[in-house]
């Protein structure tokens, strides 16, 4: 089944609220192994939604609809449904019910806009709302489905997980879609693909792959389609567990970790402690450590050395490697690192400084350069340059995200 | 002129990746006083991208489509838009030049799939992509503007502001939309609209008023159509004047203004200093200040104490102020401030301490509960103490913005 998703809201085509709803609904099927192969967003216009609808129902064979559904005279969906279906609105009292009886509990009267919404096309099965007035719709087509909500989210989700998505399964017979994330960091799309080619040829027919680029992270999307769940199950964690193996310094994670919850957990079950000394990065690195709930027991904190002279007074940098070397040196973050793992009394030490940009480059060292410095438990220092690229706030972030993926590379002794 | 977006990408389909570009293009195409009529979401299948592409074509005069220009075989826009054009690619030497000295300044070879790149529909004007290897591309097909450009936001936005939104202002003859942005920093949507509802309601007909809601910061924006240019840019300009007199607390800005941008401005003004000590922003605050370009001139440096030995030891905070009041508490706070100012030698200092939860809140101490103080060049201090939300990025980001604002008064004399 391919299952297309058509979202009527004005406030959606002038960019004042993003389709989260969409997204979301896209994420439920998936889920239950339906494939949605188009997003429409469009506004209340009676000409327009029919086109809409007229095509959806040449190519989908599921059409979930939002929006619209509204008391007052801008909301237009239930009309052009009953001219698309060729049907009229009969009052229908079961709705009716539930809207008197939500009024009620609110201690409200019915007004006669509320009344209204009972009215429903002749054709349609009424799914409850049990957050709202405007009951949802269910219509079969032809042995097609559609499917009229809400836009409200807080009306449309229950609606979808607990009607919607059991009554297609129903109708159905679903196949199954499998989706693993894997999360890499420190290598750029172009040159990851080229790592990962062989690999990526041995996929069978019914696996596809995506790259999903960020700054500094590129996700790899594995999706498998087949009857089998526990079979595709079983072929797809095979397949990453081999690429596991190919690149185990790229791959932090799966799915939704993120590398400050994984080197978190890490120091968690180490019983390890962490702090920072940043330069170029400015206090990032911190921020994304203690963005993790409970980060206060392995982080104990940061000196954001955007001066030198701090970098001296408090990190015991000395003026002489300073002078010798640069504030950007191997030197200078390897007395950083062991400064501020001494000062905080900390098991490991992070320390950055780099030339964020957009100016302070130099030929030698051009804006993106970038040395980062990890000390350990045994007082070793590893130390490694990058060359980021001219953005200052890609730089700052690429930055922050090697060094915790340099620090999960320490912590598992790879 | 009627314009509408299509997405391309897998990612779009399956709820991994909410469309936030199609809403942020929406929004610009507005402001720009282009109406969207509606926005697809496809994945990378040519015979659909061509079926949208035609249908695209009858109805809207602007067409623009972001997605699929990735250098991977699963990204298939230019061959696509070669087929619906009826051209071919040709090797474009510009955008060769584009990617090698991007690759040049990376210090990287150019690949062979990063060479294809700089393959473009013979038909097309390449834009140029400043942050990465996929060139823009700018079709007139019998006087109906196409333009396909990457999906990575850090890569189209440039494109669309710079390049796409003036080439389609000179291509067509666009009625004037003014617009003015006034941002606020302090108070919920709702107080606000309490606050100036006497202003509001004196806006002339031909001026409109929306809410835009952000964590933490609440952006007015007035938008007034019309024929006279200067007569409208002098009526917006009067009416946020009068606002400026009303609500000069809360306005920090406006337009594209942020409040890191504002604080740096005036402290270069007045050639001071800044540090900060930061407990429950842990960081959040120094990599706001240090995202400013040239913020090594007045921003010094940060301890981010985030244990209570740290604030100890390196703030200077009284043992006897931690256990009489607890971290999060006025006279804690305060001693942070005094002590980076001091330790670091610098005009002003900000201080925060909180619990940004979800966990460690109390019943007199519930998460959201913030202490922020600010410490002047005469050693006084500003301190208020806050009760944000439950959500601890919310809270964090917050924080942080009211320390800035904070700053900001102290700064202006306000």
């Amino acid at each position: 089944m391919i299952a297309e998703i058509i979202s009527i809201g004005d406030e959606l085509l002038i960019g004042q609220v993003v389709n989260t709803n969409a997204s979301w609904i896209a994420e439920q099927l998936n889920l239950a192994g339906i494939e949605v192969q188009q997003i429409t967003t469009i506004s209340d216009k009676k000409d327009h939604i029919l086109k809409i609808l007229d095509r959806a129902f040449l190519r989908s064979d599921i059409i979930l609809i939002t929006g619209g559904l509204g008391p007052t005279k801008d909301d237009i969906t239930k009309q052009t449904l009953c001219e698309f279906f060729n049907t009229s609105l009969v009052f229908n009292n079961e709705a009716y019910q539930q809207i008197h009886e939500l009024f009620k509990a609110r201690g409200f009267k019915v007004t006669e806009l509320n009344r209204q919404q009972a009215e429903l096309p002749a054709n349609c099965i009424p799914l409850k709302n049990k957050n709202g007035t405007a009951p949802g719709m269910w219509f079969n087509k032809d042995g097609k489905i559609f499917v009229s909500m809400p836009g409200v989210p807080f009306e449309m989700k229950p609606m979808i997980t607990g009607q919607v998505i059991p009554r297609l399964k129903k109708f159905y017979k679903t196949g199954f879609i499998i989706h693993k994330t894997i999360l890499t960091q420190g290598i750029g799309e172009s040159f990851l693909t080229e790592i990962i080619a062989d690999w990526e040829k041995n996929l069978p027919e019914n696996f596809n792959l995506a790259y999903l680029p960020q700054p500094g992270i590129v996700r790899l999307r594995i999706t498998a389609k087949g009857n089998n769940k526990e079979k595709l199950i079983q072929e797809i964690n095979s397949f990453s567990g081999k690429l596991q193996e190919i690149i185990p310094d790229l791959i932090f994670g799966y799915e939704e970790d993120t590398l400050e919850e994984i080197i978190g957990r890490l120091l968690k079950e180490k019983n390890q402690t962490l702090s920072t000394a940043e330069s170029c990065t400015g206090g990032y690195i911190s921020h994304l450590i203690t963005s993790v709930p409970g980060s206060s027991n392995y982080y104990i904190g940061s000196i954001i050395a955007y001066s030198n002279l701090i970098k001296e007074s408090l990190l015991g940098v000395k003026n002489k490697t300073l002078i010798d070397n640069g504030a950007v040196s191997k030197q200078v973050v390897t007395e950083m690192a062991l400064g501020v793992q001494q000062k905080f009394k900390t098991d490991y030490a992070i320390a950055t400084s780099g030339i964020a940009g957009p100016d302070g480059g130099t030929e030698k060292k051009p804006v993106g350069t970038t040395w980062i410095a990890i000390a350990t438990p045994d007082k070793k220092v590893i130390t490694k340059k990058y060359l980021f690229g001219e953005h200052r706030g890609r730089n700052i972030r690429k930055a922050a995200l090697t060094a915790l993926n340099m620090l999960r590379k320490e912590l598992i002794h790879l």
